[in-house]
């Protein structure tokens, strides 16, 4: 499959959502506030610290879990300044989380640009990830006595838990789709869970719209990371801002490998196995493009799409018993942007 | 200068103190309950995090900074169960910051034992760190509401940005004394300090008794670190549990270091930083062996040893001030441990 087809397909996918500029522009003068509040993040006492800190803070990733947090306390009509800074505080532990794993996973981009592990050296980053996860329960305790620390340090520990548990399943070509949703869950959808119930805390939100409202993160988390794994495979890179097939280069077994493995009859199976073990030993540009081709017969990546349609469904149906507002109308958009995505 | 003349350099050091279990005696029942609440940290959900967790927590070190904070409970009359939760709690921060310092040194031992890192990997390991950090604040969350994982959360910041301010300085041999004490009291003296302040909180100190032991715990800290840098010199590798020489290796300038570039005469400071190139460039036994031989000729680790003694007196004097007590007793021999310690 070449990388044209690729693209394509991945232009051909249903639900073209609006840009996500316009999905969050009901909250848009909020998020600026907790840009700027990311900055003074960096304004450490240590000159090495504000250095760092600031240059990944400014290369701001999409925004979209204090996006989402400013959303929900738009809907339940909160005034309050809490939402700015938990928002801050919801990405940071997300910034955090990304740079760890990208010195996990050597990753040379990210957002276009090298990654922090690339740019300060392993040390450095080992460091400064841990800064931003210290300083986010830190700064959340300034907000919140105990709730809000505590649902962010449980997320944050199902992060680290679901990263554990998915290194250890490394080229295990046996996983299954009920292991890997499990990992998801706890490495992606947690976050996003966790940004909807501090909303739902700083809103006093009533249980039936919380319920809803947790529904609804954790399925557009889950929709979140099956894409992500599609576009690992197929995403344009000068688009997605990272290199492809990462995934499977660290071993990483997603949910395209699991659908192709559980749809194909034995001899496909087979054919799949050979090329995955292959990969595994040689990492290479010509022994991935083999496996694409073979992913691309078995039609994996509609497949797991379809998968991923699920998942949003569930979401934009939890939004659509939400009432009618500008807030839910971003929030059922922003469905269709996780699920259309490119980047 | 040979090993054995360094050891027994280190062996007739003042102050012999009685050893670590017979100064936390009065505390130790409770230190057992704290080793026995560290154990169930390791028993996560995920069975990967619990063999790896149980390992590490198994592998304990000395317990010096649960032991603190019980001696200062118990002689603050503390009759609660927090100081248990706490005191493990500081232990754990102490443990995810040394899985992490292994990694960024890529040590191959620590208490006699192979490191984490190259038990499990980097990734694992990375990981591991990040789970104890972030579970040692969720802990301290179920404990208190806001003052204690505040100031866990704000003495592990500091103790990241010193590291990264040490980091930043590698073999930076102008690095100054007071450049010095500024890093180490952040990377090693701030969670003493906390350790010290923790206990203040739960035991309700009167605000001159509360001062009193933050002095203690901060000099007890800048003691334990510049005795460190001695062993990590002069230490007997079978005692100490470690490899000699890794602060030289990973380009860290410490106390003896700038000790003995101060106080020499300008043609020894040359053949001290000609030797500190050459080991900077070639760190090998033999360039490691040349450099000592300068620092034994320049009595630096004399000089060293007596900047520790200075340090370690105030935290004495500070100890004096308060009632005497079993529990006094036992922090004024800790300072002596502290400072005669081989390990």
């Amino acid at each position: 499959m070449n990388k044209e087809r690729i693209y394509s397909w991945l232009g051909t996918r249903k639900n073209p959502a609006p840009s996500l500029d316009m999905i969050l522009q009901p909250v848009s003068s909020d998020l600026r506030k907790v840009e700027k509040l990311l900055r003074t993040w960096s304004e450490a006492t240590s000159p090495v610290i504000m250095h760092m800190a600031g240059q990944v803070i400014s290369s701001h990733g999409k925004l979209i879990r204090p996006g989402l947090l400013l959303l929900l306390a738009g809907y339940l009509d909160y005034r309050g300044n809490k939402k700015l800074q938990t928002a801050a505080t919801v990405e940071a532990v997300h910034m955090a989380s990304l740079i760890h794993d990208d010195i996990i996973d050597g990753s040379p981009t990210r957002r276009g640009q090298k990654t922090a592990v690339r740019v300060f050296g392993p040390g450095f980053s080992l460091l400064l990830g841990d800064y931003f996860f210290i300083k986010s329960i830190k700064n959340s305790l300034a907000v919140s006595s105990q709730k809000i620390p505590l649902l962010l340090a449980e997320a944050t520990e199902q992060m680290i838990e679901g990263e554990m548990e998915e290194l250890a399943q490394s080229y295990n070509f046996d996983l299954t789709e009920s292991q890997y949703l499990q990992i998801i869950r706890k490495k992606t959808a947690g976050l996003f869970e966790a940004t909807c119930e501090i909303a739902c805390t700083i809103g006093h939100a009533p249980p039936k719209e919380k319920s809803v409202m947790l529904a609804y993160g954790l399925n557009l988390g889950l929709t979140f990371q099956v894409v992500d794994d599609l576009l690992d495979l197929a995403g344009n890179p000068a688009e997605t801002g990272k290199d492809r097939f990462s995934d499977l280069r660290e071993g990483r077994v997603t949910l395209p490998i699991i659908v192709a493995l559980k749809n194909c009859g034995s001899g496909m199976r087979n054919r799949l196995k050979t090329a995955l073990e292959k990969v595994k030993l040689k990492p290479e540009e010509k022994n991935f493009s083999q496996l694409l081709r073979l992913l691309e017969e078995s039609r994996t990546l509609e497949l797991t799409y379809a998968q991923a349609e699920e998942l949003a469904e569930k979401a934009r149906k939890a939004a659509l018993k939400l009432k009618p507002s500008v807030y839910r109308q971003s929030l059922i958009e922003l469905v269709d942007f996780v699920l259309s995505r490119k980047k």
